[in-house]
């Protein structure tokens, strides 16, 4: 069946034949294995082009800061998947990855996108980036929406690693118009909403590496590389020492029931 | 409910308060974001450990072999997701994922398991490696199964990919007693198979990152960290230039419909 | 780690003792197992009550019209992914569903949210439907955007499973202000949009349903678990018949390398 | 890239033209939508034939019987998946069907196999069925596996599903070498292995709709089409009344972080 468009029938990441296998223009086997680090191979590969130095310095930070948070949700269903089925790895770590939405973890992308948004604001409306972003945090007020890539559940006076990251980026020669965007939606949040506000990991990761020429369409790919590396870590642990039916066990308890009771059940409390 | 033993809840991966993050007992923003390349990092968090020189070498080399070669089955199942769910890139990269199975991609865990059985084997029949790659061979000729690690649709004069990684796992002083068995198998595979099996990609992986220290049970997850980067580039390259409903409706036109016909096609066709 | 709210810890689907399982007030064992159909199962699960006949006879319309249409590209995902892993039909099934994005056979969501949109706006503005349907209309066409639940890629004279689906909901008596919005967005959009687009499954599945009394928030269940089944059968079929592989072949031939030469690849041309 | 055999390019489930749609051999439009339940339409899908009434009375009772047991692990899951990303359902039902492995749930695969190998052994030894049942315990028992179709964590004095489900196939007249077999087991496991363990659910399924006709390598198509109606129900009340966050927030609290303590965390403490 014929869906959508079909006109552009290319790709320019990687052709091979009997022989030898192109990556983005470079011999995989000559001139990549043995010879790239895998973080450079990572920009390499969506983008096309090696990262310079602060670019890579840049994805390495993100990428450390995001793989690992302990027991969180996408890695809880993903080891009680593994649990489940001991033998197929790629199905828990696609359990976990599925939990990488628009609520936790793959939020990066939603703070990506509201930081081009004020930017793009400023620009269409003529102002300066602070006007745009106070107009944009008193809109979602009025929306009662949140801030994406403010507040944290569990760091509320400040999520270190988003300092971290901005202090690196700054250092490194990286800020530019996102960070400075993020800076001043950080700076306006808490009194225009009335609530501690801090800039948080998934917003210092899209501010940072969208500075460093990361594409805005790819900026998931960001978390969710970084998190099947925690995955991985998780998965492993799990082999060998199993806790998913055990979290299972205790969520369980923790939700009563509240809905009808059964003739069978009545009779027997009776 | 409780379902299997419950008396091991623990984790040794990760912990926080709202301060701090601890990651195998370093402090995330301390001490490794800015501070660690990813590659360390995926080692750390799996192993416990930073890796050496020729550790992060050989994972390096063996993520940036498997992570892309073209337009394999897990990519075009990618792809032709993000083309039907364009807002979820954990769907495509999940469905993507769940293409590296026991046959493709995937098969590196196949491989490892493999080549642990026939070093197991010599020492349990109390012979050198070689008599018991033999028996092996024969074993899985007679069974009609296929030699995990050996031969490769595409390249079937050689994997490119396996004969490099092989190589510098020997110059980085890596090689040990699981690429000796890889190789004694390829040697022998061709007189007893009666087909000509080189070493592949798939073999070449675990031999090489088992000589350097990683753990078997932990094997898939270098193919799947190394593929959620290849799809991240196939992804980002689908929302620029969607390819998915393209190849769908190819691979739709190559297959023809041998089911009944109804009644109405009867009567149409009359 | 605390995310979100935690004071509802409630749910009323289902709940089990050592003797008795408890589904939706029901005794699983005494009441439900070999006394209800499957169909009338899944509405109780989801909503609490048994559905009359009118409501049991259009969800069996609405499964069966959308649970199979061929290689589709979900069904092709999911053939690949048995193929590559032919031991874990959870993840070939899970790759097919997850192709049930906003853009194919998951667009039942998408058409359902429009017709409440639609209904909304009349009520809001006070108008008629006719006059909200045309004023969504032209914001559609205004905003370049496709209309949901209208148009389809092959049947583009009509796709007859919406008609018969709409014929159904009348002769059973299920047709309501859902049937009548679509069938208003219908009458005028070729006219506005200039493009002939004649009402679709996606559009005919939420209206008929809708009107029969499921939730909007459960609408994409519906086009879930119809093609549960029709994956059942690509699965089955695929693991006596394998052509996974051989799609795929054909995907990957369609599409032609644009990127940069190899040096090597360069020289060896020359 | 040609991946194995590449000559069987045929399917017999469905084909489509502009105007009709035909599925094993039936006219979707003209003789299936709004004519044939569900059940009858999955049966008819995978085998190409609609069942008789004691067949589709069979599978009705299986799906019912599997669809719901509460917030077990997969439930839990998918919960938390969709309370991650709730615009993406798709995903948190695929993330909730990852986990019917071999272990829970889609353990009925596993017994399938199981009372097969059973029903081969005693004819290749030439023995009855108890002979050939008594043997493979003692095999099961010796190599200390558990034994496929038999015990239940919570419902240990028998589980009430499967009693009814063999009940019935008896009352119906489909119960035949199957359910046989699943009885001598359940008659001898207790001696041979010295514990309880009675026919469980994931028994009695593959059990009764194996003699029903249903195909072997089609069996785990049952249990993942019944929990996708669960799991319906279950994402529904989750997009009304989320419990995911409660649950993961529960479950994280119940296990502790017995790796290595950072110097900062030393420190602090100190």
């Amino acid at each position: 069946m014929r869906i959508g468009k079909q006109d552009q029938s290319f790709t320019a990441i990687a052709t091979s034949d009997a022989e030898s296998i192109t990556v983005r223009g470079h011999d995989l086997c000559d001139d990549l294995i043995g010879k790239i680090g895998f973080t450079d191979y990572f920009w390499l590969l969506v983008l096309g082009e090696k990262p310079t130095e602060p670019q890579r310095r840049m994805m390495d930070a993100c990428l450390v800061a995001i793989a690992e948070h302990g027991l969180v949700p996408s890695v809880q269903a993903a080891r009680m998947t593994l649990a489940a089925g001991p033998d197929a790895w790629q199905g828990a770590m696609s359990a976990g990855l599925l939990g990488m939405g628009s609520v936790v973890a793959g939020s990066s992308e939603v703070a990506a996108q509201f930081l081009q948004e004020v930017l793009d604001k400023a620009e269409a409306d003529g102002t300066d980036l602070e006007t745009a972003a106070i107009d944009s945090l008193k809109a979602l007020k009025a929306a009662k929406k949140k801030v994406p890539g403010l507040g944290h559940p569990q760091h509320n006076t400040g999520d270190p690693r988003a300092n971290t990251l901005m202090d690196l980026s700054d250092e490194i020669g990286v800020s530019g118009k996102y960070v400075e965007t993020l800076r001043i939606l950080g700076k306006h949040a808490p009194e225009i909403t009335g609530r501690p506000l801090p800039i948080n990991v998934s917003g210092a990761i899209p501010a940072t590496i969208l500075d460093a020429g990361w594409p805005l369409e790819a900026i998931k790919a960001v978390p969710l590389l970084a998190r099947a590396a925690g995955l991985s870590a998780h998965l492993y642990e799990e082999s060998l020492r199993s806790i998913g039916f055990i979290m299972s066990n205790h969520a369980d308890q923790a939700i009563s029931y509240d809905g009808v009771e059964s003739s069978k059940t009545q009779a027997k409390r009776a």
